[in-house]
């Protein structure tokens, strides 16, 4: 799979820390319009997870806070909350809305593929780990997909998605300058 | 898998018909908002596609009609137009855009769980079938995932997603009831 | 797996086309012994395919014209037939036969491996489209691999799996040449 | 998967013997046209394999036998000669024959999916064990798939297969009776 | 799979708790000879991990403690340690031993299968979590698959293995009775 | 995977030999302390074995001779006696112990990354064939990966792995110096 397509590096030069990465310890800067700031170890740039089949993000929610739907297109999601308290939601093939306030070394699972999103309910910071069955997950964000590609999705596309006009439409892109 | 997870017959009753399906003969309305009109030869009505690895969808297209942004968790999708002009879409992980218009007989390939859309920017009607490396690709629709869930999403959520009010996102929510 | 052994382009340098093909388009001569003729678009002909497994194939078949017995060794196969009535069949393990007349936008699938032929049985030229889920589901005829390959099967081999003599192997084998 | 599809025994009934097998130690009669006898330790017969994805076939031939051309729709063959002086070959997509004459212990590789035949080229009985990477490997012999299914191939096929006269097939066909 | 091998719920009495565990909360007792309790969250234990490919386990280590040599025989495991200071090292097929002190969330992997150990090199408790690629990875102990098997391991396999004699060995047997 | 990460030949230059091997032929000496001779064809002296999912190995064993303790992380093993009496055993993840005596031409499965034994109980040589589902099994040998790893594995871990001190340790370890 062209997903996985890294090579490995010679036997002889492998070393104790190949197999190590400090990725997590940070905690980054949440001052942004989502109040969200994820943290991936996927094997771009843990290159020792290469053909193990998992890897890791953290993800750190100020107050308030949201992680946006998204999904994921090679791998299942298991959450672990470390700090605070977090609302997980997936929605299924029907519909269907799956939720849970999710508090420190609670675990959910979201299937592989489907749309969720993570909220800081909690009155203080929350950081989870997102553990998933595959060394680069992917990562499928909808409102990014259609307000804040490259080339700019065609205005043709949103008014029809949404249902909405042109002059509405911008006004929602305006929210994505940027990102 | 779970999703692969129908029994098979016993081989005793076995029928040539077991490996035959009619399902896109039919051309569905597309008497809809959207105007389109999906009909799937998955697993789950064509039994006979247990443990195979592939299935089918035809969709038909009104002039201008959309099949909305959507991803399939568990399957790459090979577009074969055999009816009109389809422009077909889809978005990467880093939120690039890559599309064509697609004619009778042509091909377009979305690689597995990424965004994608289908529209007809042809001057009759289109229709093109959808072919899958899986028995049961699954389907997010984001919006239907946003604001067609039971339960209802949160508010908190859709407004933190858009970054818009409340007000605003019942309008959006408005065009999706009964879907 | 070497049979998905293509490199990746490098991101930078992927461009619209590169998930667009009109390889299925022509409509090619069926002026051979078997009137017909196959057309197949697998990860070789159009890169785009890689990593995604799935692929497909046009065979046109003139009136009376059939796609000899032959299996794929790495994909089951989905037939759309999309003009005239073509009769597809395969045979199990256990030899029995399990046939159909498929007729336009009808579906007949083929598991994965087993031998099967496709035979016009309408009095115009007909026109299936036959999905993979594999980018390079292989390609096994038995008739050639018999009486076509290089070096030349040991005549023992051939007499003693038909229990012919040499003479009527020759002439079987004199229907073959310049395969 | 179905090919795959056997329940495993409640854990508290399983002994010793579950993971044993007899099978491949007699000797069975090589007295038939093609002086070929195999014996299968498949997961039907051997519910110890059950998910453990290997099996074994014994096969034994007399002076100038041949297990005719055929192939495995689902595992590679690894060929470990026990006796005797076997020629084993087969064929590729592109009909390239590959072949070696293959004595005790020696080993001889077929890819999965491909078509290939042993032949006993040595003075007398020749033993030899082929393993596969498949707890049900299946089985595809073009011929009886041709002359011995059940419903009988239509006349038709077999005419346009070999191009051929009925009269000619039915010689063939003659051949293959009781199989 | 077997190991796969749960059913599903049906999809009407799926609830949102059938997504979340709770089972990573509790600190047990590491009051044993080797200082270390693993709690296990597979899907035996929490039933919504099923067909996802994913589990988690919790390992406390008293000071001093360890989590023996052991291998899981169908996952890679990613450690996360959120306590304290924690030894990780695992052996290569060439009897190569990779390890490192990884503290609060530092990142170790140990590739699927391969012998590992945790050694507490802290001055006071230490707690990791073990992710895996599998939603039932497997375990299996060297010393108690040695020691403590039923029926018990013959007495001549564990004296040719350490090449030493019986006494020897029933002292090592001694130590090992009760788990 | 990295296991299966060989490149294959280019097409235009594979003859013959490619899918052959002798590796099996020649009876090495058991001469050691243990009484056992191991020799693999498995990718990595085997090429024509890349990506095709099987390899073998011969092991010889003199009277009383043992294949200690071991475990192969990527791989089912199903045993085939070829000469002699061999006890074959292995341990589950809960330590039950299922064993077998095997004669020539007889059978036994030992389930993928289990820990399991090979000890000759009968009177003269023995030789089995292990066949496996994988190109390159791996291998764990327990003894080996506490007491011949390179570097040392820390005192520390072996004496609290087996609750001795560290001179009864170091006894131990002298038993497998060089190997």
């Amino acid at each position: 799979m062209a997903v996985d397509g890294f090579p490995c590096k010679p036997a002889s030069t492998v070393v104790d820390d190949d197999f190590f990465s400090a990725l997590m310890v940070a905690a980054p800067s949440t001052k942004n319009p989502f109040g969200v700031n994820s943290t991936r170890a996927t094997v771009s740039v843990f290159p020792g997870l290469n053909t193990l089949g998992v890897s890791i993000t953290r993800t750190d929610l100020a107050p308030g806070g949201i992680n946006p739907p998204h999904s994921h297109p090679r791998g299942s999601e298991l959450v672990l909350v470390v700090k605070g308290e977090v609302m997980v939601g997936f929605t299924t093939s029907t519909n269907l809305l799956y939720s849970k306030v999710v508090k420190e070394n609670e675990l959910f699972i979201v299937p592989r593929g489907l749309q969720h999103y993570q909220l800081n309910v909690g009155t203080g910071d929350a950081v989870f780990m997102a553990m998933f069955d595959a060394q680069s997950p992917g990562l499928v964000v909808p409102t990014l997909g259609l307000f804040a590609t490259k080339p700019a999705m065609p205005m043709e596309v949103l008014t029809k998605t949404f249902l909405l006009g042109a002059d509405e439409i911008d006004v929602m892109k305006s929210k994505f300058v940027g990102f």
